[in-house]
């Protein structure tokens, strides 16, 4: 007894000394397999019997990483406490992320600040329980505020605009303010929002809430603070603002000019409403993946236009998923830079480190790498065309969600592989970013410098 | 009349002051012209009348460039007159970009080795005349021993093992050691080389001369004069000899594992003709583009596995396209380093200059781009599914030449944008490389320093 009790409480102390960070990415996969497990009793599926294994794990980590995809219809297959925890998992997971990434982000930035390494103990000091807190704390309130927003028009529109009894108006507000400030994209309807297709208020409160939670935590608290006097904005805060604008507008006039004669998708609708549905599409690409048209119809080119987009993904440190703005931008700024013969890359008026080169192209070849591998051994068990795999790819690792509707047909091996994808893809970008910026580098004694010719 | 005289001893006084890299350059432009001149006369084409203007612009850009995408038949469409001036192409165009590539090459690792920015004048000096005339009296004397060696190799085969007539027999030998040699993929048969699928007296000969050409010259050279003593090779040698064994054994396990059962491609080979032709076809992917197959028939995972294989390409200043092994092989080092967390980037025991990290990016990812928008833009102008355009478009940027069959038919527009991919990609990479490895950068004033955070 007294040894399980002693060793009982190293255990306290170990998790206790571990850093902030650490804590919560261990509490993060916690939630995943706690979610699994909550979808196999038999109480989260509707009728007789409980989910299978792969169904669960696949929703589970779908909610919890905050994709969307779905192996199964969430609104026929759950039962009302089944989409209780699929909400959870994604309020969560969604914000558990979030609070994770801008805790190593702040830290990233801070130490590269002061301009050199601290020590443990420092460390721990400096972003010990109370630093933790607050900023748990401001996450909390603000998406207590938007999916609060979100959800009373959501509620009123649901209730008073189509029909339904304000209790269930209630909860389909709730559950959509949630799915889409968390950049979830699950929906509590079989066809996800193709009912909506034509409803602006429906519509634009989620692009809305999807914009603000894709934008980061830094960028969002920056905004909050120095609002008035945008020259005090950061170079990252800047860089994920242009890079939304431009990206939400490339995207907009590519889903308008590639579809707009497609009768699978804009074709049928009256002008405005195709320009609606481009702009909301176009939102919903990076990264939350509600789909009110079916992406199964899109052209071919348009889905390769959205591989792009989904693969860049939206701001560090917020709901969104891909490669995030700022490493693209980064290697925008490098090319324009050799282009134009600058000798360091600027941004904004800023200088970019040049240890911040390295790692986006590190972070940004590794995701290439990992998407192009599913891909390929997706093909290798299925026999769907590239340009539909790829797409189920890029939305599993960007954490999109969008479908061209064949999640559900791929069989189980593909659905592991794209169950790793949503987690690596959640992640892995943060944790492989932050593990490079963070680490003690050894020094080196200098070797002969050489060159290989290039091109 | 005097006037003219006197401008036009302006003209050529302006051309001599040229550097020898631009003039030559301006010379294959002028070649790629000739050809298509040449190409249209009723003398080069079978028949009644003379080919269109598309037709000789795409088959004489496709020559000079070393691609071998074909939208007629070589073998039938063509009179040996416009055979000849098929080979002509290919001989001059494969050997003139080897010498500007080789020219340019040296001139940036002297450049770099001598540690400061030469005058002009001497600049002209080190690059004059006599500097010129030796490198393309030896590029001239290997492409000599390798196309002379080989070309005897299957004369001997095709007169004796295959019923030709001596004097065919040649001219197939002459022809398709050249072809290989410089990697451009021209076949004189219909079908390419679908008939000699299980024949290594033609296969194995055409291999080795294009694995020779595809090293480039500054590597030829190296093994040349250093072949006894291996550590005296340049990390660009180490680099391009790794990477050629790594990139033909991958190639080769790859087509041999995914094709291995297919009744379209190597099913109904014997077990060693199988080897031989995954073998074969993997070189032919790093760029020559020769056929023993047929592509179209490869399973879409395949094709996946080559596009990495022609994007990626030769050894610079060779007769292979791509963005060349040394940029990949660069951005692999990158990223070793970063996660090895390494303070400074190695390859092959040597320190490799921080320029080139941007340099490489920049090829690589503005390569990314282009043939991006060119798959994009051919998908749109036809119906073709994503897996066989994108393959088309990598080919022709990567001057290989292998196509799923679908070059003749996708119509006019695409073509030109194929003719186009083909230009860039045998002249682009070498170009933009050397423009930025080679300009005077701005001096800036140092701007504060920050960073976004990356993943
Ligand atoms: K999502
Ligand atoms: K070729």
């Amino acid at each position: 007894m007294q040894t399980t009790a002693r060793s009982r409480s190293g255990l306290i102390q170990l998790w206790q000394r571990q850093h902030p960070a650490r804590r919560i990415f261990a509490g993060f996969v916690a939630l995943n397999l706690a979610g699994w497990g909550l979808l196999m009793l038999p109480i989260s599926r509707q009728g007789e019997g409980a989910a299978t294994w792969i169904e669960a794990l696949f929703t589970a980590v779908s909610a919890a990483c905050v994709t969307g995809l779905t192996v199964v219809d969430t609104a026929l297959y759950w039962t009302p406490f089944g989409q209780v925890v699929i909400l959870l998992l994604i309020q969560l997971g969604g914000l558990g992320v979030m609070v994770f990434a801008s805790l190593i982000g702040i830290f990233v930035v801070r130490r590269l600040t002061l301009g050199s390494r601290l020590t443990t103990a420092q460390e721990a000091h400096a972003d010990g329980p109370g630093s933790v807190r607050r900023i748990v704390v401001s996450i909390l309130r603000i998406a207590l505020i938007v999916e609060g927003t979100v959800a009373i028009v959501l509620w009123l529109r649901f209730w008073l605009g189509r029909g339904e009894d304000p209790l269930h108006a209630a909860w389909l507000g709730v559950f959509h303010a949630v799915s889409s400030y968390n950049n979830a994209g699950f929906a509590l309807f079989s066809d996800n929002l193709m009912g909506f297709v034509d409803d602006p208020l429906i519509l634009l409160p989620l692009a809305a809430a999807t914009i603000i939670g894709g934008l980061g935590f830094p960028v969002i608290m920056q905004i909050l603070k120095h609002a008035p006097h945008p020259r005090r904005f950061s170079m990252h805060t800047w860089l994920v603002l242009t890079g939304t604008g431009a990206l939400l507008l490339i995207g907009t006039v590519s889903i308008a000019v590639l579809e707009w004669g497609n009768p699978g998708s804009l074709g049928p609708l009256s002008p405005g409403t195709r320009i609606l549905d481009a702009f909301f599409h176009s939102v919903q690409t990076r990264t939350a993946g509600f789909n009110a048209l079916d992406i199964g119809q899109f052209e071919p080119e348009t889905l390769l236009v959205m591989d792009v987009l989904m693969f860049i993904g939206g701001g560090p440190a917020g709901t969104a998923g891909g490669i995030k703005i700022t490493t693209f931008g980064v290697l925008l700024a490098i090319i324009i830079a050799e282009v134009r013969g600058d000798p360091t890359v600027t941004l904004f008026g800023k200088r970019l480190s040049r240890a911040v080169h390295r790692e986006a192209i590190t972070v940004a070849l590794l995701s290439v790498a990992l998407v192009w591998a599913a891909t390929l051994a997706i093909m290798q068990l299925t026999s769907i065309e590239l340009d539909r795999v790829l797409f189920e790819a890029v939305s599993a690792f960007g954490t999109v969600g969008l479908s061209t509707g064949i999640t559900a047909s791929v069989g189980m091996p593909s659905q592991l592989i794209l169950v790793m994808l949503m987690f690596v893809g959640r992640v892995g970008p943060i944790t492989v970013a932050t593990a490079l910026a963070l680490r003690t580098r050894r020094l080196a004694y200098e070797l002969p410098k050489e060159r290989p010719v290039i091109g």
